[in-house]
């Protein structure tokens, strides 16, 4: 059984356990997590806090060990709202008027049907389960619709006397019954504020987070996990590293990036130039800015306006910060001819992209409204294609390599056939062998991943890719897309070998992710203690006493030019708070100097990752590190 | 006398000549400009061309020979619109009004007084000045101001019967007669539109631009000058050699920069980092975007607003594009507490500024509207300032011998004990000292410097540095300006060694200007063949005929790795039109490979810029160009 059911009959299991303890609370939605479940829930005028969290947890193991039967009635729309009537569920009526109406976000979910789930034992009935057995018995519903499961007119009596429990729910799975469910697999997390409908405009509920596993090992991995995490939080280390801050006066979403912060971004900069240079890529740069024009043939405007920065208006045209750098690439591609003999061509750009986030959506590093994005396009031919898909992928592995990245997956999107011309590009032929050549470049580099369907690629197949931090996270890093309609809707060209205009292939891609996702990462997986060739203070040196003030001068002189980051602290301050302070600001390397080794000509190298201590002579030392650095060790 | 004079007494030369050839034509304005001078006329219905420039030309020549004397008389309000009326000049009328009225631009300029420059001869006079001499004649004029020159009432009988043209003008000065002027020193350049006052919404005048020199020999150096700039057009040669491009769809203000303009691009931000690394700055990043409220904080708004992109508004808020990084690196001056042992802190960032420049004064990568600037800002102790600043001048040194720029000069401009407190930040003593520092930084430093009072340097003193190209054009290069106002605004401060907090002064600096200004000024610096170590296209590798692709691509291959940017033409087209090409595209080493070259393994070298040719082993050409690349030679 897949632990999505699991978690998503829990999520029932707690509305249940919920309205139990706080009769008054409507009930709204509850989907399962990447982590667990949550329900959204009205509680009135209850007074409700975490604080409760323990009595509903009695009432779900209670549940679970009471083995209720799960079991699923077809309903039509009026049914629904006469018995959710009674229940005084509003949230759920709204839900069956949209999906009636066609008014509702995920339309293309939606059947025509709606279901209830209903909880049946034999234990004692709520006021709420005797009312609606009430209502049953007295009024017999009649629905003339076609059902696919068991019509909800049909319960039998013995049901309709045992009910515990009746939430109307998408579905698909649910467990058979309560007893399947481990009552120790579960833990509620946390409440929190949510919009009805994820609308700022609607009701505040308040929201039940629950984390949910297969089994209670598995749970405390995960906790366990969630405390390491908060440690490794990466607002708190940006702030005592002094790596980015925020500022009310600029903008939540957008980080300064201090000193500390900026070395970590110019040395992922310099790696991936490095690397793409390698890789036969050209650097191009393109401004911030575009006419509307550019976005409406991109096809940005008006689909994904919403999520763009306003217009500026100048000189009567409507100005728009970019989305994206694509355009921008496509713009480079088309400002010289080209030829076959010029394929591939591959643009690579540190780009700025602005996305207009909910201003209460925005966290951190993890959601901002500016991103500095490890971008790229490769123009191609069919031919080319999975030459350099492979290409874009061993990247990826390199990166994971240099990065300790041990666990990753793939998952590649694919077309559906019923839905070519509307969802997905018309072209089956080159759907079918793009996927082909993308799964056998999975298969040559012999990545993990996996495949899916009905995913919202309209252009092409696309890759998402998913990475694991150290201490077991997910975080999704990035995107490659093969797209077959822009560089056509650009009229990108290129003259082939037989004097034809072609339109070539483009891939969009972007290993390292962007600077503010991909440094959240690493703070995480690194627990804010960089490799040597990342970290922004790589060596300190700490004189003990003025007297080897002169020394420690010298050493820091030499490392200086050698090129490496290198701090002091000069102060009065005695041997044991120098360290301190030293450590609290994660040097790599710190470096005692004294009597003994200014007589030797050595240091006293204190490694702050992994307690080593050593001493050696300054040159060994420097040659050392620069190795260290040089081979971008972990 | 100075050249300035010259140049403007021959404008007013101009106008007369303009009258005699077009006498319905109406004056404007005429100022000196850096190479000469112009004038705005309204030829009305009159055809005019510039292949009218020669009967112009002629015409002054004749006034020049006539010897006419220049007169300054003291008009009122009254009397100026009176004569002007006679002789239908109802720009100037304009003008009278809007100086009385007090609406006009340099309003500091005005004095309550205009003037008329006459001219004054015995030669035949025009319709319009017999006009001019018969209303005079007529029409007894009588001011009661109290003049400080001579008073337009007070011109004598024979002055107004040699009346040759009157002209109201702000001067200062003029020739005293047109013989002062030598009749070779000048030639008209082009006719452009011009708008009246600036000012798109008025009526568009012909503007006629005139060079002027002190004499013959000066205007043909300048000619010949513009005659080597034009081949140097940075606009020709960045299309020709694949540098940059501008799109219709994006922004004409933008710049596309493609791979060999981003290669320069690159190389420029990594000499700036190496340099300011061991110069002790720190490198941050700062957001392109920020609230009103920043802005407004910093002077910007609303004082500069309409140099400003128009602002976006979210959430409620309006957020504008930056123009400047200052406020912005503020924040992160203030975003982490200050000692005094912390400073100097210096903070660098090629940072992007958005200006909203108008659309019709954009110009290639002259005039654009957004700009990456060589940014960084120094706060300093006074006590430190001197130094700081002795060593900015040091860096714009170093700069100059690495690129070549023999001619340089600094303008140091300073406060005027007057405006203390309206256009000049009232500390008389920090001015005074801080003026004194700078002086004798800049005297430390053996730069060339002038000193000028009266500019525009609210916050403190401030440095403008100008440098001439390899064809002695003059660039306006960048600023440096000592700031003691804006860090008290912003509240930054240091906690000095006696606890008490302090305000730090502010250096902000900009040695490589903008990119885009530094390479519109390096294309025609370099006629666009780069020195090595900046070249886009560094070697290319020709081999002669099919044949020799095989040792060819070992030759291409080594260069890669060892970090040269190299092309090659393994296309079938014969070695000539392979030269040709390469030669086109300006690659600095041209390596033709042929059966010899194989044998021996050697490489034959054309040598782009020198035009030398040799051959080597290809190991000593690998060692010889690393050398080249890593000394940055010229």
């Amino acid at each position: 059984m897949k632990l999505e059911t699991k978690r998503h009959s829990l999520a029932h299991v707690m509305a249940q356990a919920v309205q139990q303890n706080f009769p008054e609370t409507k009930i709204a939605t509850g989907p399962f997590t990447e982590d667990g479940f949550y329900y959204d829930f009205d509680f009135g005028d209850q007074e409700f806090s975490d604080k409760d969290f323990k009595k509903i947890e009695k009432s779900m193991k209670k549940i679970i060990s009471q083995g209720q039967d799960f079991r699923m009635f077809e309903v039509s729309y009026d049914e629904a709202r006469a018995v959710l009537r009674e229940m005084w569920e509003d949230f759920k009526i709204e839900l069956v008027d949209k999906l009636e109406s066609g008014d509702f976000k995920n339309t293309e979910k939606i059947t025509g049907k709606i279901y209830f789930y209903i909880n049946i034992g034999k234990w004692k009935q709520s006021e709420k389960m005797e009312k609606v057995q009430k209502f049953l018995e007295e009024t017999p519903l009649s629905w003339e619709g076609e059902g696919q499961g068991v019509r909800f007119d049909e319960m039998d009596g013995d049901q309709v006397k045992n009910l515990k429990f009746i939430d109307m729910c998408a579905g698909p799975e649910h467990v058979v019954n309560t007893r399947d469910l481990d009552a120790n697999s579960f833990k509620l997390a946390r409440a929190a504020g949510a919009y009805w409908l994820w609308d700022e405009k609607n009701q505040q509920l308040t929201r039940i987070y629950a984390f949910a596993f297969e089994n209670k090992e598995e749970l405390d991995i995960h906790l366990k996990m969630l405390e390491e995490a908060k440690k490794r939080d990466h607002r708190i280390l940006g702030k005592k590293l002094q790596m980015f801050d925020f500022d009310e006066e600029i903008w939540p979403g957008l980080p300064l990036w201090l000193p500390a912060g900026t070395v970590v971004v110019d040395a992922l900069e310099d790696l991936a130039k490095e690397t793409e240079t390698a890789y036969g890529y050209d650097r191009v740069r393109s401004p911030h800015i575009a006419k509307w024009k550019l976005y409406h043939k991109s096809g940005h405007l008006p689909y994904y306006e919403e999520d763009m920065f306003p217009a500026m208006e100048m000189d009567g045209e409507k100005y728009y910060l970019k989305a994206m750098n694509c355009p921008h690439h496509h713009k480079i591609y088309d400002s010289v001819p080209k030829s076959y003999r010029d394929l591939p061509v591959r643009f690579a750009e540190y780009g700025h992209c602005y996305r207009n986030e909910d201003s209460w959506a925005l966290f951190g590093l993890m959601r901002v409204r500016s991103l500095c994005m490890n971008d790229a396009h490769i123009y191609c031919t069919e031919e080319q294609f999975e030459e350099e898909f492979v290409k874009v992928i061993e990247m990826y592995k390199y990166y994971f390599e240099l990065f300790g990245i041990e666990k990753y997956e793939m998952r590649l999107s694919k077309h559906s056939k019923e839905w070519l011309g509307k969802k997905y590009i018309d072209n089956e032929e080159l759907w079918i062998k793009t996927e082909w050549q993308v799964r056998s470049a999975l298969e040559k580099t012999w990545v993990p991943f996996v495949e899916a369907e009905w995913e919202w690629a309209f252009y092409g197949p696309k890759i998402d890719v998913q990475i694991w931090s150290a201490i077991g996270r997910e975080f999704t890093l990035a995107t490659n897309q093969l797209d077959f309609a822009v560089p056509w809707r650009f009229e990108l060209t290129y003259m082939d070998s037989d004097w034809e205009e072609k339109t070539p292939l483009c891939i969009h891609r972007a290993p390292l992710s962007t600077h503010e996702r991909f440094i959240w990462f690493l703070l995480e997986h690194f627990a804010g203690v960089f490799p040597l060739w990342l970290a922004p203070r790589q060596v300190i040196v700490l004189p003990v006493g003025e007297k080897f003030e002169w020394y420690a001068r010298e050493v820091e002189k030499k490392l200086k030019e050698a090129g490496i980051r290198v701090s002091w602290d000069y102060s009065s301050d005695g041997l044991n708070k120098k360290v301190r302070n030293a450590e609290k600001m994660h040097h790599n390397y710190i470096l005692v100097v004294w009597e003994e080794e200014e007589n030797a000509g050595t240091v006293s190298v204190r490694n702050y990752k992994t307690k080593e201590q050593t001493s050696e002579t300054y040159e060994d030392f420097e040659k050392r590190i620069l190795e260290e650095i040089s081979n971008k060790s972990l």
